[in-house]
């Protein structure tokens, strides 16, 4: 094959995404030849739904449902895997980094979890696997951590890494409408889906983040650890005291680095609803875009922004990876970067930091009976408990006898403390449901 | 040489960013070798000044004052250039390259006026350079537009990539300040050099676009031929009507895609004060902060924020390059990717729209006599020139015979007719000085 020879783009998975992949393999073929020296040609297509019409010209690729031919057909330089899941994709990924044939995926789930075997896989077969479209959609977050950020020691990463939440978290700060109401219309408008939990649980960011963390700090991160907390609990009251707060509430995917007096780095790695300050950028980001802040030692403060989600957007994702393994396998030089950022020799286990070492300040909503005392004996068991107030309010009064929400802002506290209070607090006779916790992002 | 020995590192220029990469080098020297696979050393610096302490180890290199020593000494492998200006770096850059050695450079002013013959000199060296640092301090949007955006057909770039402007604009909006008070003021604090010309008359930002739309648009981008527009006119007067009609006012780098009916492709590339609404994400880029927003045809719009400047923001992108670098090196494979991320043979000449052919609202400010009849005779001509008004505001009004400003709001308006309705209107007996302009850009 010559130097300026077309190479043959294999597309397993002919969804949204996939459909965005041959789309943009065609409309931009002499933007991508003009940067790439050759062209990308769409070489074969699999899914196992072949009747559908995409609405897209194939231009002659075959197109059928057999995965793996698709993988074994010479005319098949590099693979797109885009079924997700665990199962198939992780069997089809290993085929093909097996006969040496590079993988771009967009499968967080599947390297969140079997990551490690994915990747020495890639380092045995001699192939790469590329996955930028796995966080944050068209934003290329994972090269500016591995390449354009790698003088740093990354301090910390702050993402709003899933669209779907941060769509009906906005559109329930603008109509200050309950969850229920505004997830039902982000479905039926297709901004969510109808299994809703792997985004609304916050799962789908806590894959993310947990790709995110691994190559911000050269860490092994066992997903299974990470704490997950969704939005479903987020109230339109919560909003609206965040606001009178300054804060806005979004989902986000934190990751810390902590180093101890004893010099052990151990690291934060979670998911949860946050209030950060409203005058932030990260606090700007709307609807289901998608925005990263990684703080560096060096580089200091920075922001990546960008639709986290959608066909064109993921596949701008897509096809910047097979561009550049494209020029891998032309030149015969693979693995040039550590698909981690960090070489897989030096990878190692970090602890992680359990919840209950946080620290910071923290807004606590309780449910009581409106009678006279209950406050008190809120304020007194966090006292007790060496928690200190910021601020109480009691908004609205119900009917005698009714529960009423009280809203507790609190000066930075452990957090292990704050759950022994709560703990005695959701105890009291006049507390009538589980205190709820947002906890707050003071620096962004 | 093993794979993993040290690489050792020249640097050319020991002032304030000099200083961040020596710091930098040793500082994540674990990070560094970590990602890479072997060490990068300090293995000499060269500056005209030797006297100096710059309060950093240079834990053994030789130091002194012969930059072309430095390039021809063995244990030197990759070249840091950071004297800037156009002649002696010139020199030493295309020394280094032709000896085969890389070069890391921050200097936009000599690539955008002689990048063409310095790329030359790297392909004909067989050594890449690399100048990550030379836009948008520690921010990764080289590396974002070469190859994380590959897939894109760009369609337009709106900068705020010079530091000291944003500095000056954010302090006047804060302090309702002049111009003329605060670049004193940021003179003073070091936000501002002592002959500012070329940060606020918009030279520093003109290179800098003049790289962007070359790496945007694979485009031969004459610098000369660039529009610049600083800041020193811009009043606190426009600063608060800009926030009137909800806009703010920041010196943008602009570069846009045209396609006219007959398909031909034409660039907008332009520096100036700009008026951009004020809940958009670049509204909200403050004080010494950078970000360039990037709206590519797949991925639709982009936006990475970070530090343009400052000794370790920039640092990073040095360094960051060099990781680069010393891996093409290690590996024996240079020119990876184009440097202006077009191959070279593809960059074409594309013709620059004239400022006259531009079409959207404008801001005017007009100085008049405070007399009946002046604002008919302003607005009748530009009714006569087609130019339709949205908003007209009288601000205060003078004792009799005093200049008074006159602000206005127009609709979309073809350039040209309002530079024709400006001059009629500027010879009016009436209006005692030049009227002042400022574009809107809507769509941020």
């Amino acid at each position: 094959m010559t130097q300026d020879a077309p190479m043959g783009v294999g597309v397993i998975g002919f969804g949204t995404i996939g459909t965005g992949v041959v789309k943009l393999l065609a409309s931009n073929a002499d933007v991508i030849a003009s940067r790439l020296g050759f062209p990308l040609r769409l070489a074969r297509v699999a899914d196992l739904d072949t009747a559908r019409d995409r609405g897209v010209d194939l231009r002659g690729a075959p197109f059928d449902s057999d995965a793996n031919a698709l993988i074994d057909d010479p005319a098949v330089h590099l693979v797109v895997e885009l079924i997700g899941g665990y199962d198939a994709s992780r069997r089809l990924i290993l085929r093909a980094l097996g006969r040496g044939k590079p993988v771009v995926t967009a499968n967080k789930a599947l390297l969140a979890v079997h990551g490690k075997e994915v990747f020495e896989a890639a380092r045995r077969g001699g192939a790469d696997v590329a996955f930028e479209a796995s966080v944050g959609g068209g934003i290329p977050i994972l090269r500016a951590l591995r390449e354009g950020l790698a003088a740093n020691r990354i301090e910390s990463l702050h993402g709003i890494i899933n669209g779907t939440t941060n769509y009906v978290l906005t559109q329930m700060e603008q109509g200050g409408e309950p969850f229920e109401v505004v997830l039902k219309r982000a479905q039926e408008l297709g901004y969510a889906e109808l299994d809703p939990s792997f985004d609304v649980d916050g799962v789908d960011a806590a894959h993310k983040i947990t790709l995110l963390a691994s190559m911000a700090f050269g860490a092994e991160v066992p997903f299974k650890e990470v704490p997950v907390e969704g939005i479903r609990d987020v109230t339109p009251l919560d909003i609206e005291m965040a606001a009178e707060f300054g804060y806005r509430i979004k989902l986000l995917g934190i990751t810390k680095r902590r180093v101890d007096d004893a010099g052990r780095e151990r690291i934060e790695v979670r998911v949860h609803p946050t209030m950060i300050p409203a005058d932030s950028l990260l606090a700007k980001v709307d609807g289901a875009m998608n925005a990263i802040a990684v703080h560096g030692d060096a580089v200091g403060p920075t922001l990546f922004y960008g639709a986290g989600a959608g066909e064109m957007p993921t596949a701008s994702a897509v096809v910047a990876d097979l561009i550049e393994l494209a020029r891998e396998v032309r030149r015969g030089s693979t693995g040039r970067v550590a698909p981690l950022s960090t070489l897989p020799e030096a990878l190692v286990p970090k602890p992680l930091v359990p919840l209950g070492e946080l620290h910071g300040r923290l807004y606590l909503r309780f449910t009581a009976q409106d009678r006279p005392g209950v406050l008190s004996h809120i304020t007194g068991q966090l006292g007790r408990h060496g928690i200190s107030i910021e601020s109480v309010i009691q908004k609205g009064r119900g009917h005698a006898g009714a529960s009423v929400p009280v809203v507790v802002f609190t000066h930075p506290a452990s957090e292990a403390a704050v759950r022994k209070a709560l703990e005695a607090i959701d105890r009291l006779p006049d507390v009538t449901a589980a205190t709820r916790v947002v906890r707050i992002e003071e620096e962004l």
